[in-house]
């Protein structure tokens, strides 16, 4: 397994066919084309592709859409109800079930603050079925959600906080936003990435510790986020990589320099770099300038989709009207 | 006792000396005057003094700083070291406590803030004592914090959230931090209340429920509170009365009037004025135009207050060195 | 006239119908209703019209939308075309009319903000005019946006400030965008009022002295208004009629109480409230207490109404699509 | 002149350096260190230095302070000083200097705000100067502040409303503030630059076309400057240089390496990368992590060296009371 950054399945996969050449052995993949947007679904089935993927067993779906990024209402409305439809596939809700929405990260750190804004657009409803009393209604689900913030803030480990909140309340169900780092600039803020092995320690913005899984919370977690920067080790190597490419079809200097870097193999290449990075780049973050615009954008819509996945009685023609 | 919403203990005497012309039994009072600021405490003794107060027993300590709004540094300064003594003689605790501090409120509405902008500038440093296994230090004490959002964001009532932390993290102690209602407009964000009952349901800005007590908790709960708002009904009822004060002095009209609002009673006119206001009055606050500054300013000097109370290596010369 | 601060012309010519039991004279009116809005037209027609309004010759089209504060997609969308109707026909602009956006008030100061927000959102295009060295285009007008702030923050009389942008910039309309107070919180933002006059010495929330009109710009001034606050002294006023009202028709005391009232004119109980809360009220604000969320409706509401009335290809099936 | 982009004259210095081994020519360079701090006085003084460090003749003074960015209470005030030191022998102003602060940058995007919140913190009196009729003051000077926005906001050249703003107040000094782009990730937040040519078209983050010189505003201009950002493609390519330089030392497969880059220029080497970072780099920003708080802490220290070198009465000793 590479030691290259991402939390997305996508890319280890792309990572580990670029290297060998082949497909991730242990892994199923099935891809759905539309206009604006592809649907790809790696399930990760055995231990194989655990190992060679470095993430758990379970299901990733990743919707892509290029165009995200300058998106009109109407393209956002699209990838909302795609994301409600993959969204409910996995959750496996029904108009009874009731949902803990966790929003991952720090909100005094732009691109880390998706999960907060998320969570503060989300249609709660939970505090009306505890007044008035009743178990199910006509058009709402039981709806919670937190934002337990990061270690640096509260001195608390994220898990304990939502694991205390869950003994509390009970839900069936936990919906866990996360804001994430891509290898491709690409991605960022173009890819939402839903999977249902919650949240494994490690992943996500910042070296938050915490693991929001079935095992540890007695609940089953279902994950999204969202590439909102880049690892600037692996933005370092893929110009690089490009820097070499556009050479190689040059004159004899070129392919010189190209049987040089040949030599060297992927996974050298890039501990040098992130060698090299380290000292001064530990709390640099690569991020679109108009970050701010992008998280707010992107919280509506998934918010959006949520909302959509989780109340029976809201859809396409509506959810505007219960965003906050 | 009366109806009238006051979260401070020197308002709830206030009202009752001046409707009975008496101290409130059950009730212990001391004053301490220095140039810039006087500190009274105020002690419920028995039950007939929490009958008449409104009030659980125990201490009600109120900081009163009639300059603390046009405060410079100097007095900034000089609040925080009094919140200081005053709140450790409070809390007894010694450099081995866990505190956990708790900033209750609503983020979204500036003059509801107070709680979780206290908590966005505590010193907080369990996370320390974790990473490297101690027990204590030379310097700080073990502390967490945590601003759990109001019921109509997270669906969840705030003293279940707390209560699954405190269950998890096993404080000594927890400082709850909150936004109040006053009586009058001169207390507002010039007064700051410490008392060591914790917060009782029905109490600060909004309908919030909660009731953070030892009782609940199993943990001995401080609370500090300072009013940001009036109530609308008290300041319709107050102007009415200085209306009639200054009409008594006048002509033949004004005795006649005087004379008539003689007849009803306190409690009589504060409930029709209640009842007229209620139906479009309900969600409407009262407060200072530049209430986003003081609550800034607010949150600086008890966060310096608190940091100073907690951490015994923190002093008044180095203290604005750990605000974040 | 009256000394009782609104900046209203519907709720000037009430104060004057409720004394003088008549319509005002060198006033029409004009009203229009729908099912969720009801539109009213005031046009001050000569100077004894001025005299009694306390306002400037010109229209006053007030649009009342008593459902606005708990909206939906639709109704907002309604609002902004019913608001983007009226603009249009005030403005006389087409699509070769060059606009400048004036958002005015405290970004600091959440009621204030109004303006500030709507000039965040509106579609601003003169750069891309400039860019390409265009004078017209197919969709869009060439539109400009300034938020100068308030004299307290820049130490700049505002109107300075937009008459130097004027002087450079050459622009053939201006619209300006103010929160208002208003007398009655039922107004407090479910009113818009548009008109032809600019912004007077005076209006709007705080001491602003700016006057943006045609005589100093030199270019006419269309005003879009919003009420984000009450005055506390007319809220006391309205409340202590209302509690007369409602005593005159209870017992002996009621009359008694109510006879002595009827000799107090209006304009006398009303200078009274106000010297008696003067001293401690002067920078008191009297406001919804989700005034965060309402302003954040209200600026995308104007701001889509503005694009509708000045873009000539932007109209409601794609409004939402510009908003920033 | 290489095309590498910086905005900092010690690194312009530094390029030429690098290349030449040699001191540019046409350029005094004045160094002084202190425990903290070291500033130093890069002075262009003819043609020759202007074409080689790409920057118009003048002085440009750079305070490095490595430690600025955890610094404590102390180190700050320290820093505030030297530059209100510095400021003063660049401004030549005294008590009755009027001075218009202009704050550049984006305030949307973290990065790009440095410039408003330092006009949000500073001492602005213009307004009382008028109010009193008086001309001048025992403590403070004329100070009038505005943050003109960016032309993607406004639809305005940023350099037109300062002008504009100019003409109207006429102040005798321009202090223009605004955030930069440099070479070094070590530089950023750690390094102040003031220089007393203005600002050039071109500078700053974004693609800010403006000018704020003596020449367009007939008033001097001084700029206080930060590096809050890298430019991306200069950190690719330091790190390039570094990764070869650490194999220089290695086996033959570093040798062979590095005589191939040898024969690359270094100006051959920043464009390749800059052309392949294009496309999809157009909008990046490299920034640490923290930038929010960086900003925030920032703001205040430049505010009080504003504060301390402007007005007469106001020094180390009381300036925090000054802040906003």
């Amino acid at each position: 397994m590479f030691n290259i950054r991402t939390d997305l399945a996508v890319e280890s996969r792309e990572i580990y066919r670029e290297a060998y050449k082949r497909e991730v052995p242990g892994v199923d993949v099935e891809t759905e084309e539309s206009e604006n947007c592809s649907v790809t679904r790696v399930k990760i089935i055995d231990e194989s592709g655990e190992r060679e993927m470095g993430k758990p067993k379970g299901m990733y779906i990743t919707i892509d859409v290029p165009k995200l990024k300058n998106a009109d209402q109407d393209l956002k409305d699209e990838i909302s109800q795609v994301l409600a439809k993959e969204l409910k596939a996995l959750c496996k809700n029904n108009e009874n079930t009731k949902t803990l929405i966790v929003g991952l990260g720090n909100w005094n750190v732009t691109p880390d603050a998706l999960g907060p804004k998320v969570v503060e657009r989300v249609l709660v409803t939970r505090q009306y079925f505890l007044a008035y009393k009743k178990d199910s209604d006509d058009t709402v689900a039981n709806v919670s959600a937190i934002s337990p913030g990061v270690m640096g803030l509260t001195g608390i480990e994220t898990s304990e906080i939502v694991k205390g909140v869950v003994e509390k309340t009970k839900p069936d169900l936990i919906i866990a936003v996360d804001a994430l780092a891509a290898r491709r600039m690409e991605r960022v803020s173009t890819t939402i990435q839903i999977s249902d092995t919650g949240i494994s320690p490690g992943s996500g913005i910042g070296n938050k510790r915490i693991g929001l899984t079935k095992d540890y919370l007695g609940v089953p977690v279902v994950a999204i986020g969202v590439p909102t920067v880049v690892d600037a080790a692996t933005m370092v190597n893929d110009t690089m990589d490009l820097i070499i490419g556009s050479m190689k079809n040059q004159a004899e200097i070129g392919s010189e320099f190209y049987s040089v870097l040949e030599q060297i193999s992927t996974e050298e290449k890039y501990s040098l770099i992130r060698e090299v990075l380290e000292p001064f780049m530990l709390n640099v973050v690569v991020t679109p300038k108009e970050i701010d615009i992008i998280i707010d954008d992107l919280s509506i819509i998934i918010a959006n989709g949520i909302n959509m996945a989780l109340h029976h009685g809201i859809d396409l023609k509506d959810v505007n009207r219960y965003i906050r």
